[in-house]
Order: C-alpha cells, then sequence, then structure tokens
C-alpha cells in the first residue's frame, strides 16, 4: 500500500459522561483532530463502533457523525469487529487513502456505554461471543476472560497475585494522563484484596465500561502543523474462532501472532525494534497473552516481563503508557483510535512524564472478542 | 481507482427462514460465490449488516462468517449504513483491493429479521432514523416514509394510486426469479385494496422484512469461468441529514442526486447510457425520489414512467427487474448486494425472462435510513 500519514489527533477524558451523548463525544473527538490537522474537512468519515445500535437505539452512526459534523454529501459509514472496531475503521480509511479513492480522511472511534443498566451492557458485550456456542449459555465476557485465566494459570503455573503488575502499571501511567478514566495509583495490596467478578478475574484484573472518543485524520500526505510527521508501516488484521472450544490452544492468541508477524514483515522490523507496545489489556490475562502473541516474550511469560518491571515506560517495552484499557478506560469501539493517539503523541515527543525513550516505532494492538479479530498497526515517526 | 472485477457470485432465496440461521444464510451464499468464481479462498471478507446484534443478539458477524466459512487467520470485518450497508461493504472490498492490499474479497450481504418479534423489528428498523430527533418520538421507519409519501403528493398531485405501477411492475418481474419471495403478480385492484399500515403507505407500497443472503467475489483480474467479464466503473457515496426536518426539500434526495452525478462522471458516462437501474423501493415513495435523484426523469414525474411502462424490462430504463426490494425482498443489509448480483447477471445475459436488452452498463443504488446514506455503483460487461 501507498504510505498514508497521520496528520492530526483528538480525544475526549475517558468517563462516565452525564452531560454529553455519544454524538457529542464522538463530534468533539473529531473536531480536535480536524482543529488539529488544520486542512479543512476531509474527503470521507470512517466510524469504529460497536453497540450503538443496542446501547444508543442509533444505527448508521457514520452517517449521524457526519451529519452532525457537517459532512454532507461525503461519503461515511460505520466499521464493527467487537472491540477492534476501532482500528478497523482505522484500517479501512487507510485503504481508501492508498487506493486513491480519498486524499484525506477522519476515523473517530466513540462509545457511550454508562447510559445503559449494567445488564443490558453485559449483555451487549457477551454478542461480541459467539452466540450460539457462547452467549446462548449464559457465558459473559468477562466469563469467557476468567475461563482463559484459569487455564493460563493452571497451563503456566503462574498465581492470581503474580498478575498484579499489569494493572498497577497501567494505572501508575494513568496518572499522569488527563484523559484518563482512573488516575489514582494501586498497590499490590488493594490489588489482591479488589472484589471478585468472575474468579479468578476481579475487579482490578478488569477495564472498566465507559464513554469516550479518539479521532485521527489521515492523510496521502505529511503536512506542515509544527508536528513531526507520523507515518502508518504496517497494517494486518487476522481473525480466528469466536468461540475459544474451537481454537487449538486457548491460552495461546494465534491469530494475534499471525497479524504481529504480518506487520514486522510489511515494516521489516522485529520485537525488538519496537519502543512502545500499546495492548489490548482488557483483563490482565489478555495483557500476558497480548505480550506473548506479539512475540516479546515466550508463552507463559509474560507476567514475568511485568513483575521484572520491564513494561514501565521507561523500561524495555513500554505498554498502557497513558493507563491502557485499564486505567484510561475501555469505550470498546473507541480503543483502538485512543491507543492509535497516544502512540502518535509518544512517537512526536509529547507524552508527557510516561514518554518512552526510543520513540521511533510504536506497535498497537487491538482485539476484537476473546482473540478473534486482531489487528495490528506499527506507525513511524519520519 | 483501479480497476477491479466481480468474478463470482451468489444468493439464497429471499424468505422467511425456519431452518436456516444468520450464519447459515450467509454461509450459503459465500460458498456459492467462492464455488462460482473457482479461485479459492479469497485475500479477505467484508460483511454487510445491519442488525445482527439487535436480532441475532451476535456482534462481529464479520468476523464469525470467517469463522464459519473457514477462513481463519485472514482478516474480516463488518460495515453498517442500515439500509445501504451491503453496498457499503462491497465498496469497502473495492478500495481494499484497489488499494493493493488484497487481490480478491468477498463480499457478504446476509440479514435474518424474521427471528424476532415484530415489534422488536420495527424498533431495529427505527435506529436507521436520527434517534434523538425522530425515533424518540415514536417515529417508525414507515412512518418516515409515509411523511415523504404525504408531502410528495402534496407537491405535485398524484394521487395514491399513481404509484401501484412502481408494485405491479416489482412483482411482475420477481414471477420469473426463484430467490424472490413474493411471486405472484399483482394488480391495482390489489394494490388498491391492500390494508393500510401508515397513511397513505399500505401493503403493497411496502417491502417486506426478510431473510436472505448475497454474495460476491471481487479481484484485481477477470478471470476465465465462461462468464462474460464484470467491471465495476463507478463507486460513490454521500451522506445527507439523519433527519427529514434538516433537509432543504425533503422529496428531493439531494444525496442521491449527487452520489449519481459523480458515478457519472467516474464512468464518463450519462442516465441515457444506463440500461438497468436496480433502485431502492423499499417503499414506493422512494422508488419514484431515486429514478428522479438519479436523473431518469424530473423532480415530480417518477410516477409518470412508472404509469407510461417505462420502467418495464423491455422498455426505457428498466427497474426492480428480479422484483426488487418490494417483492425480491429486502433483507436489509444483503439488499445492496443482491442488487449488484441481480445487475451482473443481467450484464452477463443470464436474466433469464426478464433480461434487459442494453445490457453494457448497469447503475444500483442503494439507500440508508430516508435518503441519508446512498451508494451508488455504476458496472459494466466488458
Amino acid at each position: 500500500m501507498n504510505k498514508v500519514f497521520i496528520v492530526g489527533i483528538g480525544q475526549t477524558p475517558v468517563s462516565e459522561s452525564w452531560d454529553k451523548s455519544l454524538k457529542e463525544l464522538a463530534g468533539d473527538a473529531g473536531l480536535m483532530a480536524i482543529e488539529d490537522a488544520g486542512i479543512g474537512y476531509p474527503d470521507g468519515l470512517f466510524v469504529g463502533n460497536m453497540m450503538a445500535i443496542t446501547a444508543n437505539h442509533q444505527a448508521q452512526f457514520g452517517t449521524l457523525m457526519a451529519d452532525w459534523l457537517g459532512f454532507h454529501h461525503k461519503p461515511a459509514l460505520a466499521v464493527e469487529t467487537a472491540c477492534s472496531s476501532g482500528s478497523s475503521a482505522f484500517r479501512m480509511a487507510l485503504m481508501a487513502i492508498a487506493s486513491g479513492e480519498m486524499e484525506t480522511a477522519l476515523v473517530i472511534g466513540a462509545e457511550k456505554m454508562t447510559d445503559s443498566p449494567g445488564s443490558e451492557i453485559t449483555a451487549s458485550l457477551a454478542t461480541a461471543a459467539d452466540a450460539e456456542l457462547e452467549a446462548d449459555f449464559g457465558l459473559s465476557f468477562v466469563g469467557l476472560n476468567a475461563l482463559l485465566m484459569r487455564r493460563y494459570m493452571h497451563e503456566y503455573g503462574w498465581k492470581h497475585e503474580d498478575f498484579s503488575d499489569f494493572s498497577i502499571n497501567a494505572h501508575a501511567n494513568a496518572a499522569h494522563n488527563p484523559n484518563a478514566r482512573f488516575r489514582n495509583p494501586i498497590t499490590r495490596d488493594s490489588f489482591t484484596r479488589s472484589p471478585m467478578i468472575s474468579d479468578p478475574i476481579n475487579l482490578l484484573d478488569a477495564s472498566p465500561v465507559s464513554d469516550g472518543a479518539a479521532a485521527i485524520i489521515l492523510s496521502s500526505r505529511p503536512i506542515q502543523n509544527g508536528r513531526k510527521p507520523v507515518s502508518v508501516v504496517a497494517s494486518a488484521s487476522m481473525t480466528d474462532t469466536l468461540s475459544l472450544q474451537h481454537r487449538e490452544k486457548a491460552v495461546h492468541l494465534k491469530a494475534a501472532e499471525a497479524s504481529a508477524k504480518t506487520a514486522y514483515a510489511q515494516a521489516g522490523l522485529s520485537p525488538s525494534d519496537i519502543g512502545l507496545f500499546e495492548y489490548h489489556d482488557a483483563f490482565s490475562i489478555m495483557s500476558a497473552l497480548s505480550l506473548e502473541a506479539a512475540g516479546f516474550c515466550a508463552p507463559g511469560e509474560g507476567p514475568r516481563l511485568a513483575k521484572e518491571g520491564k513494561i514501565k515506560f521507561n523500561s524495555d517495552i513500554p505498554v498502557a503508557t497513558m493507563g491502557g484499557l485499564k486505567a484510561r478506560g475501555h469505550p470498546v469501539g473507541a480503543t483502538g483510535v485512543y491507543q492509535l493517539v497516544e502512540a502518535t503523541l509518544q512517537l512526536q515527543g509529547l507524552a508527557g512524564p510516561t514518554q518512552v525513550k526510543r520513540n521511533r516505532y510504536a506497535m498497537t494492538q487491538n482485539i476484537g472478542g476473546s482473540g478473534s479479530n486482531i489487528v495490528t498497526h506499527i506507525l513511524q515517526s519520519e
């Protein structure tokens, strides 16, 4: 594909938003990105969203955002791959530009989950699992991750408390991010004492149901807006079975591995070249599995990386540098775009107190379902 | 964009399906298209669907179809623009191929609407309207179209019975299509006597809630499979306000006009070059508005084209040649792909008793919402 550049970014704070609706959040992020790029209205709009139709009774949310933002008579659509919807929308915008159909495009990832009762959101999240083989039997999405975590602990001999450093690191980084939902540091003690959700997953293993929106302007050309140019050097998406029972080995995210390998090949890079890895820490078990699948450690070794402090922002392989899904928050369809926005800030040297040192290449990995739809991107500072 | 070719097609009968689930319908259509192309598994999958998450409790339906069809470790996603979702997915696949990211792609449009109670489907369909400005006030989707029809009758002086020829033509053509939902001819008398749904729209003005799936294989190269090659020479999508109240003139589909004009410009054609127009006759009022917006007659003149018989398969501007949404049926996310499959059959001379005579260029126009998301394609027989 032809090279595509990130030329504008925007994000709202992740929160439980009572004063802004879904379209207002998405509109705020979109307008920030448009203003940041300073090139006027782009040629088209790609929206990543999972559950507007259930949580907000609104289909064609892509069209609505074109309407709300004043994009009339331009193309717009919504892309959905559950929790990786944001990155999938970004990937479609890349192709629209690389194909020559557009020169510039706006990508918005947005979700507003807190207007609905918890039981409805639990039901909506469960639609990311296989309806016939999993959800219809009462398995919730956190339940699926609990099965994965239990199996992982059994297979590799880790204890529950061994996962604490993923969450402690995420909260420590989020403390410096004004857009993060949870800016309070947590300790090993608060981690172990937090309430059980779905054994062995407790409250501090899990990312919060949240509202938020992030946005990016992509362009076929770099622009001069005083920021360091950032380009997309790899975009790879892979699928796996929706249901855990059909995977060869549940605790190995094969599609994530294939997606990362393809991305490395596209960029001509290896894991050691990556200075920042924004991973999909929806649950702490996913942190371990994503690090392993992306080649940063051997299978079963994820928790060791965390225990040894290697995932800290100033260490070997920084992750969740602005709080990750765990502490920045996880408005599902927005998450992939938040990851890309945060990676862009790191590559531009604008990440503040958690700025990473090696900031030439950043990788993002966004996961839909329990490892069934993976979207990996590698960004480069020019 | 680089030229892209349609090299395989598949479709299931449109029906009230009790023996096949959503994924089985979509799988059947997908496998037919794969077999028709004869080039093995394509590089990626694009699914057009509107309401799997509400009607079938299944999100990431694109991923599920990759799983069901055995596409593991290939990219897949779902695209949503309400009733134009199928054409939007097709358009994304075009860009994926034109960008060089893929050489071949499978597009599936699928919807299964009849498993849910009618009230739930009415609510799901209303999500295509503006939630805050329309649906929240109790306006259903048929109600919106009724407002449009009443205004059109007021503005141009047509009576309700003047719309009958759109539906009579659709049913007459559907009689020859084994995949059509309603193969019974209707008369002016049965049209006028059919039960009122939302004044002035009666039962025979409206397309039926249905189940069905259609599929297409796209390729960067034409292939030799004994069928006439068909290429995509225009793809144009435009949006308008979701809510009717914000349009300059409700009974003029400005985005449809802009989309058609862009498509003509891309292909270097004018309306008189088009030998077949598969339009979006979800309601008979939409038939009139779509014909006018696409430049086949002046505003307010749509019903006259129908009354004069010019929309018949063997006349000036054949429409709904295999029954259209009205009689073939309207499984919403699938409809755009059905239109493209039917246009392909016409261009290949394989349309049977309703084969059109001028079959070098065919245009399809798929409408999401009450004219808010329009996707127009022009296909050419090589």
